[in-house]
C-alpha cells in the first residue's frame, strides 16, 4: 500500500539540500529518526505503548521524500491504517507529519558544540518553539500544561476531560505530552468548551521527544505539535511555555515532571516565580495524591508541598483556581520584563538540562540518599524515574532490559523503602503500562 | 440580579424604529415572545422540559433593550445562572440571544397577507435563512439533518455522538432541531471529529420555533441559529436544507418529523428527489426501529419503506453512506439546475405548509382513517403527534391540557390500535418527556 | 456581443421572486432603472457627462438575468469595453453592477407610504447604508466626505489627489458622490496613502442616485458604493456618515451640497454639532472661493461663513485640521450618546428631505428673496442649483430643456444679480460641463 | 530626538542571543551595517542619490534596541523627519525597519565558509528569500521584475508608472530594485490597477543590499523588503524569482543588470528557459532603446537580441504580451518539475555568483577584449558597470574615487569606443545621478 500525501506547508518550501538530509542514503540514525518519528504520529490509537512492538509491527513501513513540480511530496509504504478515514489521512495527523519534518531538519542542522552552555540549551528550546510557530505574542497567559499518566482508569479520564471542559470555558489553552489518557482528556474537553465559547484560535499544544513519541503518539486534536530532541529540553520547555500547570495521577513518567518541576521551584532564584501548580483528580484518586506527597514530604521537605495545591473532586474549581491566577502571572512577568509566551527568568540548573542516558550503568550509579541538597535529590529521582518510563515504554530502554535484566537502583534504606512502596502502587494501579498486558518490573530495588 | 451585554454583532445597527419593536411598551404578545425565546436561550442545561414550567420558575426574569453611545445593549434581570461562566456569559449563548433578536425582528416585520401563497410560504423560509446567513453558497452538499428525542438513554446518547464522530471526521456538518439528546450528541461528536480534520467552517446549524424553544434550548454548541415563526415553517427549513437525514430513537416529535418527510417524499413530483435518509441507533434500539418500520408500512404502505434505510449499531457505515451519497445530491441538484444549499425542487404541499393549531377541537377532528390517499393520511398523522408534542412539553399545549384533559383521537380502529401501541412503547421507554416526572398521556385514543 | 457574468456577492443568494423584480417583463420603468444603473457603471472613463447621450449611444445594450445551477447569471448584450481588461470585466465594476442590483432590489420593495414621515425618511437612508455594509461598527470618526467639481482643471485635480494623499496617510477614508475630477481625485490619493501605511481596511465609499449615475459613474477605486434613491436620500446619506466634508472647486453640483450642509448647520438645534467643514483648493482657486464666500455672506448671512474654514494651497495642512478634529467628533458624539458611524443626531427638517423634482413649472416658482428665513432661503437656493445641474447633465432635464428652453429663475433682483454673477463664473470656468463641448446656458435668470 | 517603536512582527520573538548580535557592542561594522541600513529605510524621499553625504548629513543618527516586557522596543535617535507623519513612523517604513533587522540577523549567523559552493550560494538566496516570507506557493506565475533608472526624467516616470497600471490591471505583482525612477513608478501605478481589480494580496517586492540600500530606498509602497548581502546575490534574487522582466531606460545600473541577464540567458544550458524580457518606454526615449541594442548586438552578438523584445510606447502592449507569456512560463516549469515561485533550473556560472569588488585595481584590469567567450565578456562589462554604479552613488565608491581619482577601464578599442559613447549618452540624458547635481564621471576609458 503506498499513499502520496501533498505537498502543504513546510513542504512546499525545501530546498534539494534540505529534503537530501532525510533521504535513506542519507546518515542511517537521521533517517532511522525520521522514519520512526512519522510511523508514531500516523500510528496514533494504536493499543500498545511499547515503542519496541510498534517498530516490530511495522518494519515494513517506509517513508520517502519525493521531488515535484511545486515542492516536494511525502511517500508512504504500508502505513498504519487508523491514520486514514475512507482512505483518506486525517488532516490533523497530516500536518504532525509536516511537524515531524520540520523538527528534525531542525535539529539535524543544529551544531553539537553550539549546545554546551545553558544559555544556549535554553536559545534552543525557544528557536525550536518559535520555529513552530508555538509562541504567541499578544496574548495574555493562558496555556495551561497538564501533566499526567497515559495509562489511567476510565473515572480519572473523565475527570481529565471534564477539567479540560471547564478550562477550555474560561478560555485557557491545553499543553500536553501529548499520547493518551491524561494527555488526550483535557483536550477532547477544551475542545467543548472552546466550541460553546467561539474559540477559534483554541491550542492544543503537544510537546514530545522522539524516543517518547511511539509511545504516547500525538492525538489528531494536538494543533501544535513540537518534537523536542531530547526529554531534557521537553521539560523545559514544558515550563517555561506553562502558564499554570495541572498534575493528574499518572506513574512514572508523571513523576518524573514533578520531580523536575519541584526541583526548579526549590532554587532560591525562583522564590518569587508565579507559576500555579495543581493536583486533581476524582474522589477515587485521593489516596494516591496522599501517597504522593508523602513521597514528596519525606524526600524534599515541607517547602516543597508549599509549590502545590491538591483539589480533590471538583473540576470547576481547578479551572477557577488557574483563571483567577493568571493575572498574577501576568503581573509577574511584567514586573520581571519577561514575556508572556516563554518564561526566560525562569532559573534552570545544568543538572536539569543535561540529557541523562538511562544505561544500566547510569541508573545504577545514580546518588539516591537522602543527605545531600534537596534540588541535587530531585535531578537524581528525576533521573531514576525516567529510566523507569524508558524501560517501560521506549525503544532502547525496553530493549536494555531485554538484554541485560531490570534495572538496580541503591541508596538509603529508607529512601528506597518510600519509592519501592510508590511504585509498588503504580503497578497495582496499572499505571505503568497500558492495560492488557501483565507488567513486569523493569527496575529492582536495592536497599 | 442585572447583566448587561455588550452591543456585537446584529444589535450594533440597530435603528430606533427597530430597537421599539422589541419594548415592553410594543405590542404585549411580541414582548413576550421576544422574552420568552430570550429566557429559552439563557436556560440551557435546564432539567425541565415542560416550557410551562420553565416560565412559571423564570417569572422574574425581564430582558430589555436600551439605547447608549453606539448602538444598543440588552440588560437582563434575572437571568439563568447556567448561562455564565464565573459571571461572564458564555459566548454561544450571547450569539443566540443575537440571533433571537433578528429573527424576531424579521417576523414582526413580515405581514400576515404575503404569507398565502405556497411561494411566499416558501420564500419567506429562504429569506429567513438567508437573513441568519445559514445559506453557504460555493460549498458542496455536506448539511446532515439529525432527527431523535430529547430524551433518549445514555447508550442511545453516546450513539449519537459516535455518530456525530464519524460525520466530523468526513466533513460533513451537523443541523439539529437544538435541544438536548440526540439533537446536541451529533454535534458534540462532529466537534471532536471537526478538530481531527482542522475544519473550522464547521457548521452546526440548530432551527427551532418560539414553542418548542423552551423545552428544547439550543445548546451552545449551535452556532447558527434560526427561530423560523412555526413548527411547519421548521419543519420546511429542514427538509429544504438538508442533503441527508438521520433519524435517531426518538418519541412523539421524531414520529412528526418521520412522517412529514415521508409524506412529501411520497409525492409524484418528488419521486426523482435525492435525499438519503437513514434511521440508525445502536443495537439495543433494534426493536424501536422494527416497531416504527411495521407503523410506517401499516398506515404510508411498502413504498414509503422504499425511502429511508435501517441500519443498527455502526455509526462508521452511517457516515460512509452519507458522504458516499453526497456526489448523487450533487449531481442531482446541477441536472435540476438547483442551488445546493437550499432544495427549492422539493414539492411541498400546501398541507405540508399550512399552520396547524393543536387545539383540542382541531385534534378530534383530525381525520385518521386508512382510506384516504396516503400523503394526505402522512399529513394528519403529522398533526396528531405535533398535537402530542405540544400537550407534552409546549406551554399553550400543557396549559390546554391542564384545562381541558387530554386531547382525544379518533379514527380507524386497526390505525388507532397501532398507534397506541406506539405511543406507549414511547411512553415505556421514557421518550416522551425527560426522566425525573411520572408522566401522564396529553391524550387518549378512541376506537 | 454577450458577456456573462459569474454570480457572485448578492447574485448568489436571490429567490425567483426577486429575480422576477427586475425582469424585462416586470414594470418597464423598473426594468429602464436598473438597465440604466448598470449601464452606468460599466460605462466608466466615458468623455461625455451627458445621461441623455449616454443612453442614446447605448440604445442596444442590453442586461438580463438569467437562471442557473446555484443561483443566477448577469448577461450583458454589448457593454461599454472600456469596463474589461483583455475581455473580463474589471472586478470593482463586476462589484458595482451587484451594488445596482442589491439597492434597485432595496428600493423597489418599499412602500411609497412608508417614507412620508422623517424619521422614516431617515430610517430608509440608514436601512440602505446598513443592507449595503456601509456601516462601521467599532471603528472611530475617520469618514471625510469630499465634494467638488466632475470638471475640473489639471492644476486642481492634482491638488485633490495630494489631499487624498495626505488624508490617506492620515487613516482616513474618503466618501464622494462618484464620478471624475473631485470626486476620483481624492480617492486615487489615498490609495498611495494607504498602500504606505498597510491599511487593508480602506473605505472608498460613492454615494449615488440614479439621476446622476450615467454623467458621475462611479470610478472602480470605490469600493463600497450605494445608489440611494433621489438626490435628498443622497445628501442626507452624506452628512449623516460624515464625520467632517472637504469642499473643492465645483459648479452647480458642489453649490447645492453647500447649501444643502448650510441650510442644515444654521438649524438652531444643530449648533453644537461637530463637524468640521473645509473649503479648499490650489492659489489659483483662491478667487474661486472668495466668490463663493461673499455670496453665502450675501445670501445666509455671517454666521454661515462661521460653519466652514478655508483653506489654500496647503493639502498637509487640510489633512492635519481633519485628521485633528476627529477625537472632538468622537467626544460629541458620545456626550450625545450618538453613533459613530451614522450621524442620528443631526436634525433635518422636511424642507431638505422632500424630494424636489425640477420642472420648468417648479423652478419658475422657487421663492428666491431674501427676506425669508435663511434656512428656507438655504432650501430654495438648493433647489434652484439642483435644477441647474439637472438641466445640465441629467437625462430627464437634457430633455425638458431640449423641449420647453431654459428654466426660469426670479427673485430678488440684488440676489438674481449675485447668482448670475457666480453661474458664469463657473461657465467661464469651465466648470459646467466636461470640455469638449460649448455649454449653452439651462437656465435665464429674470430679475 | 528620541523615537521609539513598538515592537511588532519579528521583533516580537528575538532572543537575547540575538539581540546581543545587533547591539553596538558588538562588532563594529556588523553594527555599521545595521544603522546604515536602518537610516537608509528612514530616509526616503531624499534628494541626494549619494549614500555618502547621506551618511554624513545624519551622523548623529542612531538605533538601539531595548529590552522591555514582552519583547524588544526600537529606539531611534534624530531619524530623518520625512518617515514620519504627525509624528507618527510611516507604517511601510515601520515594516522595513524589521525587513532590515530580520535580514541582517540572518545574514550574519550564517558561516562564511558556507558559501563557497555555487548550491550553497543559491540555497542562501532562497533561504533569505523564504525566511522573509517572499516565495509564494500556490499561485501561477504573476511577479514582473521592472529594472530601470532611479534618475529618470518626467515623461519616462509616467510611463513606467501607466505600464505599471496596465500590469496591476491585469493580475501582475511587481519586483524592483527599490528606490525611486522607475522602481517607484511600476508600483504606484499597479497600486490603483489592483485596487480597481479588488486584488488585495499585491505584491510589491524590493530587492536591495547593504550598499545600494541609501542611494536607492526602498519605498513605502514595497511590502516585501529582502536585502541581500551583496550586488551579486540580489541579482540572483531578481532572475530567480522573475515570471517576467521589463527594463526601462535607465543609466549605468541598469546596463549592468541587462549584461547580468543576457550574460545568463547566453548560457546553452538555459536555451529553453521561458523568461519573457522586454526593453519599453515612451516614444521620445526610442533613440535611448537603440544605442542599447546596438552596443548589445557590437558585444555579445546578434544572439543576443533575441533575448528579448523593445516596444516603444505602448504599456497595453507590454502588460498584454507579459500576461500572454505566463501560461508559457508555467508550463515551462511545470514540465522540468520546477517551481513556481523559484527557478531552480537557471543555471548560473560561478562569475555571475562571485562577489566582485570595485576596487581600483580590480576595474583596471578587467578584461574588456572581444575576442572572449560571450558569457565571459557578459560579465566582464556586468562588472565594469557594476563598478561605475558604485563610483556613482556607493559610500565606498565615492570614497575611493574621491580618493584615488576615477576608475580607469582599458581594453579593445573598438568596445571602449562604444562605452564611451553608452556612458556620455547617460550621462548628458542625466541618468548617472538625480538631477541637481553636475555630474563628474567616476571613470576614464583608454583605449
Amino acid at each position: 500500500m503506498h499513499v502520496q500525501l501533498n505537498p502543504t506547508g513546510v513542504l512546499n518550501l525545501l530546498s534539494q539540500l534540505e529534503v537530501d538530509l532525510l533521504q535513506q542514503s542519507s546518515t542511517f540514525e537521521r533517517y532511522k529518526l525520521f522514519r520512526n518519528c512519522v510511523l508514531a504520529v500516523l500510528n496514533v490509537g494504536s493499543h500498545t505503548d511499547s515503542s519496541y512492538e510498534i517498530y516490530k509491527k511495522f518494519e515494513d513501513f517506509d517513508v520517502k521524500l519525493v521531488a515535484r513540480e511545486r515542492g516536494i511530496k511525502i511517500e508512504l509504504t504500508n502505513p498504519p491504517e487508523s491514520a486514514f478515514v475512507d482512505g483518506d489521512i486525517i488532516s490533523g495527523i497530516h500536518e504532525h507529519i509536516f511537524s515531524v519534518i520540520r523538527d528534525i531538519l531542525f535539529i539535524c542542522q543544529r551544531h553539537e558544540e553550539e549546545l554546551v552552555e545553558t544559555k544556549n540549551i535554553t536559545h534552543m528550546v525557544f528557536d525550536m518553539l518559535r520555529n513552530a510557530d508555538a509562541l504567541e505574542v499578544n496574548t495574555d497567559p493562558n496555556m495551561v500544561v497538564c501533566w499526567g499518566g497515559h495509562s489511567i482508569n476510565e473515572m480519572e479520564y473523565k475527570y481529565t476531560k471534564e477539567v479540560g471542559y471547564q478550562l477550555g470555558l474560561r478560555g485557557l489553552n491545553i499543553c500536553t505530552g501529548c499520547g493518551p489518557g491524561a494527555m488526550k482528556g483535557p483536550m477532547k474537553g477544551a475542545t467543548i468548551g472552546h466550541a460553546k465559547q467561539r474559540i477559534t484560535n483554541n491550542r492544543y499544544l503537544g510537546l514530545t521527544e522522539p524516543s517518547i513519541i511511539a509511545a504516547e503518539p500525538p492525538n489528531p486534536i494536538v494543533n501544535e505539535l513540537v518534537i523536542l530532541p531530547d526529554i531534557e529540553k521537553r521539560l523545559e520547555a514544558f515550563v517555561r511555555t506553562a502558564h499554570a500547570i495541572i498534575i493528574f495521577p499518572g506513574g512514572a513518567g508523571t513523576s518524573e515532571e514533578l520531580l523536575y518541576l519541584l526541583g526548579i521551584l526549590l532554587h532560591p532564584d525562583n522564590d518569587k516565580q508565579v507559576l500555579p501548580v495543581i493536583l486533581t483528580g476524582p474522589a477515587s484518586s485521593s489516596d494516591y495524591f496522599n501517597e504522593i506527597a508523602k513521597f514528596i514530604e519525606t524526600t524534599l521537605g515541607k517547602e516543597a508541598l508549599s509549590k502545590f495545591d491538591i483539589i480533590i473532586d471538583d473540576p470547576e474549581q481547578v479551572a477557577k483556581a488557574i483563571k483567577n491566577a493568571m493575572p498574577n502571572v501576568r503581573e509577574y512577568r511584567k514586573s520581571e520584563g519577561d514575556a508572556y509566551y516563554f518564561n526566560w527568568t525562569l532559573k534552570i540548573e545544568p543538572p536539569f538540562q543535561k540529557p541523562f542516558e538511562p544505561t544500566h550503568e547510569n541508573m545504577a550509579s545514580l546518588d539516591l540518599h537522602l543527605d545531600q541538597p534537596k534540588e541535587v535529590l530531585a535531578a537524581n529521582l528525576r533521573r531514576a524515574f525516567s529510566g523507569i518510563v524508558a524501560g517501560n515504554v521506549k525503544d532502547n530502554g525496553v530493549k536494555a532490559i531485554k538484554e541485560h535484566g531490570p534495572y538496580t537502583l541503591s541508596g538509603d534504606k529508607s529512601l528506597m523503602k518510600d519509592m519501592d512502596n510508590l511504585l509498588r502502587a503504580f503497578v497495582s494501579q496499572g499505571r505503568m503500562k497500558l492495560p492488557g498486558s501483565t507488567y513486569i518490573p523493569c527496575y529492582k530495588i536495592e536497599s
